[in-house]
């Protein structure tokens, strides 16, 4: 077996989806060249899933290549640009002809979902992680950042809070396929989270910041307040978290791959509207505030909420 | 201890080089954006190294950073890409304040070097591994590919041939700071791999394909092979290799990062000029032909060559 050969396999499985707008030169050679549109920024984003810390050890390699994707589109969303191109570095210690023909059914699945082009990476022997870099594009001077709110905006989530989450608890995570994914189900959330990518380009009209939510909402709206220098008010009550899980412990649970994000009270209309076309549900959970931190109360009644997720 | 006060400790010694030509936005949001110059296009590839496999463990987290980072940015190189941008993602068990400063340091040092940004990344707890992407730019049409050698053109290679591979032989590479490489050694060419990158710019005007050779001259000279369907006849004799190792064992020894690349023999002259200008050592070492693979000789007498390095 070579490494050459599975790489081969990984392609055979990509098809059409290791080509696509801007694609000169795909997979194949020292690097990949591309096009930007003019007048356009690239966005760029690296994240990386380590077996058995951010997906059970020995988990299907189609739902492993679905989720890895997901979860760094997910950042481009936040940033509303159009996702283009993605580069792919799978580190393995074996690496079975089936194995890698799943890998490559759950790249190709989700480039197709998000019209993006698997456009180069590699394969490195050693415990198993897949790096992915994601690469969008914004019209100059457009992308949403974590450090534009401002004060009277209201603070919106996507999605329900927690729902992913949840799968953690359940039995079987590693044991399913992409055909035991039932819709709505929080192991479809985990393995295949939304990446909320058209609802985020439409965003940039209207909202001043946003944050995709994966370290948990409690943590990630502490970025946008950091980075804005203002304070987040944020109604617990308000915030559509998952029913299996009680409200503190949602807003603390990771891996949702939600949007964060804030725009003007006058916007408000607006965002519902597109909420509806793109069949995104989102609520308003709070204001921006002077101040810095967050701000958690029920109600009238203000309340500490512990940070999320913590990577060491 | 928290990531973010790591990430915080590497993005302080990266200091200007976290920005640069093209970054609108670097570290810190869910993306960095980054600005295209007009008419060009956008190279990109990937590349992991895992410790234990392409590092000994244990290792300084300065060369660690610098060999990753030179790593990938060879493979720019070999495309005639101008380097920018880089984003780094770091898997590692344990972060201690000492090891992130010292990783950041060298980061920051082959970015300066190379005058490339690093605009973003991320750190996963896991086993040590740095994977890399790396982004360039090139006038549109113009970069070097594996595909486009020429019956009778000139092949030629960089740099002396297995030299790097030796450090891997010498007891003590683990235990090596920046300060401990000496200028011309082994494990300066192993720690700190030169990166052709302001030759391989030049390069775009004279020479039809290249590659740079990082899993053995004899693999990567096949790959050239059979990207250009053309037979690439090598003289084992005339390729510059280290005087520690047979010839017949540098030319399979990985880990060198110099570039092969074919041209025109009418682009002789202007190559030697070339490499005078960015004092980058050069030789010719064989010729395209009719055919396919790579046939080598020693003078007249054909001899067999086993491939280079094998990821699995």
């Amino acid at each position: 077996m070579s490494e050459f050969d599975r790489i081969d396999d990984i392609v055979r499985e990509l098809g059409r989806s290791a080509t696509g707008v801007g694609v000169v030169l795909g997979p194949g050679d020292d690097a990949a060249i591309l096009e930007i549109p003019p007048s356009h920024e690239l966005v760029v984003s690296a994240d990386t899933l380590i077996e058995g810390r951010h997906y059970p050890a020995g988990s299907d390699p189609e739902l492993i290549a679905g989720r890895a994707l997901g979860v760094s589109l997910s950042d481009l969303a936040a940033m509303g640009a159009l996702p283009r191109f993605v580069t792919v570095s799978l580190g393995t210690e074996t690496l079975e002809r089936e194995w890698a023909v799943g890998f490559g059914r759950g790249l190709a699945r989700r480039a197709r979902e998000y019209d993006v082009a698997i456009v180069g990476g590699n394969i490195a022997r050693g415990p198993q992680h897949i790096a992915v870099t994601v690469h969008g594009v914004v019209p100059a001077g457009t992308a949403l950042c974590r450090s534009n709110a401002r004060e009277n905006d209201e603070v919106w989530v996507t999605g329900t809070i927690g729902h992913a989450s949840i799968a953690l608890d359940e039995p079987g995570l590693a044991d399913l396929g992409f055909d035991d994914l039932e819709p709505g189900s929080s192991a479809m959330s985990y393995w295949n989270p939304p990446c909320r990518t058209a609802f985020g380009v439409s965003l940039r009209e209207f909202a001043t910041a946003a944050i995709d939510i994966s370290d948990g909402l409690a943590s990630d709206l502490a970025h946008i307040a950091a980075a804005s220098r203002r304070r987040l008010s944020i109604d617990l009550e308000t915030v559509p978290t998952s029913t299996e899980l009680s409200a503190e412990r949602a807003v603390v649970a990771g891996d949702d791959y939600e949007l964060a994000f804030t725009a003007p009270p006058g916007a408000n209309a607006a965002i519902r509207a597109l909420a509806v076309r793109h069949d995104v549900p989102v609520t308003p959970i709070g204001r921006v505030d002077p101040g810095d931190g967050v701000a958690w109360s029920v109600g009238e009644r203000a309340i500490e909420i512990d940070g999320g997720y913590r990577h060491f």
